[in-house]
């Protein structure tokens, strides 16, 4: 299973805007909008793929996430 | 275009061992190999898709990720 987390729409993303004030002088221009997230990759021992994902779903959005200012998505993939 | 930064196969993971660790004390059993990893969201402006594609390789490899410890793939996605 996959967990993206990134931050919600017009959440401050300092490491994104620090990454992309940077970019110019490094030789990288016509870079825009960088945001910066993270990712879980994780096995699930479970007997189905949906209950796999079910499982993954709460895991997600209870510990791996801050509701708050984040969103988690979750899919199938190689760990 | 979207870059994910992951720790190479082999090399230590705290963050990814200590979630794993914690996981059945919050309830979660039967999760493991959870590995944390990082991903850019960006837009680039380019002619087309796959010169973006090659300057987003260029940058994931220069300057998003650490070539010895992780490994770094880019794929087109909405930002």
């Amino acid at each position: 299973m996959i967990v993206d987390v990134s931050l919600r729409p017009g959440i401050a993303d300092p490491e994104g805007a620090t990454i992309e004030r940077a970019l110019p002088a490094l030789g990288f221009t016509g870079v825009r909008a960088v945001r910066a997230g993270k990712t879980f990759r994780l096995v699930i021992d479970a007997p189905d793929e949906a209950t796999a994902l079910e499982r993954a779903r709460a895991l997600a959005e209870r510990l791996l996430s801050n509701p708050v200012i984040e969103d988690a998505t979750v899919r199938a993939g190689e760990s």
